[in-house]
């Protein structure tokens, strides 16, 4: 790790994030929903809470809620127009695995049979990206899903908050050979190795996917990629903690814009 | 027109517009874009610049360009969550009226002989439905597309600005018998009249559509309404002009900003 | 209104009708039926009794019934063969804007409440197009749906006539500067404004639809058209009536016929 | 065949069509069209010419065109309203037999290499239904793409006349043990034997379909049914080639009356 | 039927079946399964049993089962791959109406009220085409659904077997003018009439289907092919029985393998 | 590493493969195939080579060609019956996700100049599921890839072999506390982490997918697994060379065999 003079593109060190928010509120008819930056990574994430889970789960004994995530890039989000999944008429194979993702990572902190008879929904809205939307998109899931399970114990829509633990994810991957933290598209584009790290807040692994991209790796690197991950993922859930803690001080207050909607 | 004195539940004259604001470059990607607020009702206007043409408009003589607009409301813009179109497989049949209600509006201020070989792309999201989202969009989309020709043209994508005049558009309606400006959803949802009315910032109109909601109206009530939605069109004209003047006042130094991107 | 002198491609004054028929009966295992000509135009126009209401409706308090319309143009009704939304695999915009739009006019004269449980289906299918479908479509729905209530009165299969007022539409615009009543498709394509009017049989409105294409227009020109198009409506209302009188009146025999289907 | 002197319950004898009849010019638009009815089965048929070829036969050497075919009930064609492929978003299984049929059965008597660069359409759309709808359909696709041909040889959009040979069907089927021609719903629906058999105006088959309905039958009760069929196809191809003189004399004046469409 | 000295281009007689294996137990976790061969044609044959039927039997009186079918081409079966349906969207006419026909001669043998709330689900996965792909998957399928239904039997998933037949069939034609036995894509592609006969093991016709291809047909020449497919059907529903005994025989000790599954 | 002593309920030691074969020529008008078979768990692997690249590489300099992977359980591959994609409509988010994957492991050892112009299709249907699903699949995809390459060498399809390595996979997991190899269904089940690990013959990591299903592992857990992946996709390799060898020995005689099809 002595690499810490080689200086990125855009000015940062191989082990510094780019610059975290979370713009909580931005949706105010969700039961929760933040607007999180990765740098020029935008994503709009919201938490609804529906009183009814998928036929499947319907007769779990016990009962059993459920949390679903829904991806989407909107058309606007890329340097050249994309067009709409109801356009097309059906989801690009990128977005199912990537709103799969976000789905077992909020589930693997979670309790369901707290929610019973309830799925959390988190859409997630990309509204300018600039790679890593899918670390983005976790991490902000997370905040909104905090925000509406607060709200929704206030109101009485449910009756414990399913969450033991919290969740944050970041991107990791080898660039000309060098590992390096959260990468922008422009890193992202050609990287060697691109790494999706999802951890809890008390450190321990939900998820990790490693491809190499036409290329391959070694155990070496992955232990480096890993490591690098771990230190920014502790940043990101203090981040979250702020930014939940400053939502829910303001809750009474907003608790009363919200009913003049 | 005596009706002044009468009070609406959110504190408004009969005759009053809501909080109306444009917040510009709300999605750096796109080539212009704007928040738009009609009260608590909240969309994205995004455009962007495509150098193709629909299939059937490929051999026009002379060459023409087109304007296509696309309009979907988040599935947490209301208070009970909406499902996606990408999910349903297909897009319902308002948000289909919608937006070709927004596409027309804005061909109809537009000479499209100017941008050959072109589509201007105006996508609305709804992030926040609270009445009046049709109009809202109208209003959102021309001050997106003015940015974003004014950008395509810095940067010599575009050769002409196609738009010989402004567009803008608002909901007017009678409720309890009263001709009422600017509806939100609580006034909406039991409106007897319920009216959209775009017209040009030169005081032209460009569509009506006034529709009796399991009622019937008469040539008085219709005059009526008009009148109401011509004065609200004015001073949504004037908002427009100082959005986008704005918006490229700051032109050079946006433009810095996004090549950073 | 000087302009009577005036004489279009098609032998008519601005101010006449093209020739209007209903012919009733067209399809005998509809509840009700009529193909309706608007001159060349052709629309079958049939009504059906379904004992059954949209899954929104089912809770209703008190219980409600509802009126659905489905428009579609039929191959081969367009000099040029138009592809089927069923080889498409989806409806095309227009086509579902159309339908909305009849479905709502013959629910503007409808009380609801006095069909529990029931949907009234309108199938409007063009076999022959010439301008002013829509037009056609919901002044011909109107004749079907009550001749299908007629005949659902007498089995028992409705207990009452939800019907308090009857509808009829036309299409006026202005063509090369003049306001024309009942455009065919070689003045219509190519009109600076077109506009749809429903009225009831009593003069009220129902939906004005006015859109400049790629065009604007004034006060002063949508009261020209809506009066045109109340003097138009007047004399279809007329017509309606005649033809629903002429098929009740052969009511007892048709229904033996029918019975031996 | 001792059988003659059975009377059916629509009072036919077994070995007597309905009555049959072609009403041409029904959809004005198409190049070539008929009202078909086989008793209260009545099917509007309809062929368009269009100049270009399915991609897969587009580099066929020889160059030949191709002869496709759509059939669709419409929703009020039976006594229940059956939902349309555009909303269920598919063709249902039957409706795509069907079409492959009446394809397969024009092309049987087609020189396709006479129509290069070109495909006929035949629309068959169900009016009503009352059992036959195939052959019926069939049997009035032909009188339809006649016609069209005439047409088109008239305008100089085709070279040659494709047919070779006419074509008809009809059903026969096996009731209460007994052999029958020409089925209605009424005997279709519990048939033991149900069979739909093509032949060319010279007498030879161009497909047999005999089917056992949760049923079987034996060699001589085949034969017996397509004697039946034969002598029936003998009369509906005598009624087809007069419906065709008869619209081929009115040719000119039809002509002209087209044109001013 | 002098012909009988003349030798195909694959070495057979005339009236000689192509080489016919069953090799049942392919798809283990299938109740029943076989991989049935017409010479280089080998389709995977499965048979499930559902403990529920559709929605339109439901309340049929008195109780009844249903037999459905599926047909499908892997894509690798062709010699040039065929795109999956799930990547079109939507199933291809000619696969619908295969399965169709799979179904139809299934249930021609069944008496469905001795498997009422039960559908026996056959599904026909085609490995390898070298024409007949239609006729292997009924032989096919009537040997997996009679293995499924012994085993449901043994399991009580079924109280009774609804089959009181045996159904087979086979493909005949007319190529170069000579009645053929079981063609091979090579002569399947030129012939001038395609048949597809089913019939049961006691004699009996289910299902005739004789098409011209682009061509027309006797009465003699149907017979010539109807005695010559039920010479092929005759063997072929030998080795259906012998193959069923086999796999019924070995059936204890593959019900205790299938356990470990 | 001590627990070798632990004995699994199928009789395995926690660090055993099941019993792993690969049966090639499966489906013979593929250019390449193998039955893979992981204990239970069945798959067919198709490999088949197209002459066009996806629209997206067109222009791609230097040109490159492509590999695409489709992955489909067949509806009787599990003990209760599937649902079909065609009949759905549309693929599930595991198959999506599934086949993707498949396609970068196959991506990640090819050198795609090599294949100007060309895809590699790699098909991947599930005959039998009994846990492991998509790492058999890669394994045999290799396996069928490779005979591929061979086949249109010598048949001049290609030019040059695009693999520079082989490439297998295995999952691996936490079970009871207990990391395992090659878990079966029945273990699989109730993981407490799902890990599927690819790797290259020469030992490199092409993809590391790593989950915890509603639970969460540390570093110590992962390395052990990564480590018992390693040593089970040594052996895996192994096998694949086997098969490889064993099929291009028999290549001539499987040449001729295949031109009689």
């Amino acid at each position: 790790m002595q690499e810490d003079d080689f200086i990125r593109s855009d000015g940062r060190k191989p082990n510094e994030l780019r610059k975290i928010e979370f713009e909580t509120g931005i949706a105010a008819n969700a039961t929760g929903s933040v607007l999180v930056s990765f740098g020029n990574t935008k994503v709009i994430c919201a938490a609804c809470v529906e009183k009814k889970v998928p036929s499947w789960l319907k007769s779990a004994v016990p009962p059993k809620g459920w949390i679903s995530a829904e991806y989407s890039m909107l058309p606007y989000s890329t340097l050249s127009r994309k067009q709409r999944a109801s356009s097309s008429g059906k989801q690009d194979g990128r977005s199912v695995e990537i709103q799969r993702l976000i789905g077992r990572s909020l589930r693997a902190i979670a309790d369901l049979e707290k929610i019973p008879e309830t799925t959390l929904w988190l859409d997630c809205d990309v509204l300018q990206a600039d790679g890593g939307t899918r670390t983005a998109s976790i991490s902000g899931a997370y905040v909104a899903a905090k925000i509406a399970v607060a709200k929704a114990l206030s109101e009485g829509t449910l009756d414990a908050d399913p969450f033991t633990d919290s969740v944050a994810a970041v991107s990791v991957g080898i660039h000309n050979g060098r590992c390096l933290l959260d990468l922008p598209y422009s890193e992202d584009v050609d990287a060697e190795v691109d790494s999706n790290i999802v951890m809890t807040g008390s450190g321990k692994f939900v998820e990790i996917q490693s491809t190499g991209e036409e290329s391959t790796f070694d155990s070496g690197q992955l232990l480096e990629l890993i490591s690098l991950a771990k230190s920014g993922i502790e940043k990101i859930s203090a981040l979250q903690q702020e930014a939940i803690n400053k939502a829910l001080e303001n809750f009474p207050s907003q608790k009363k814009e919200q009913a003049t909607v």
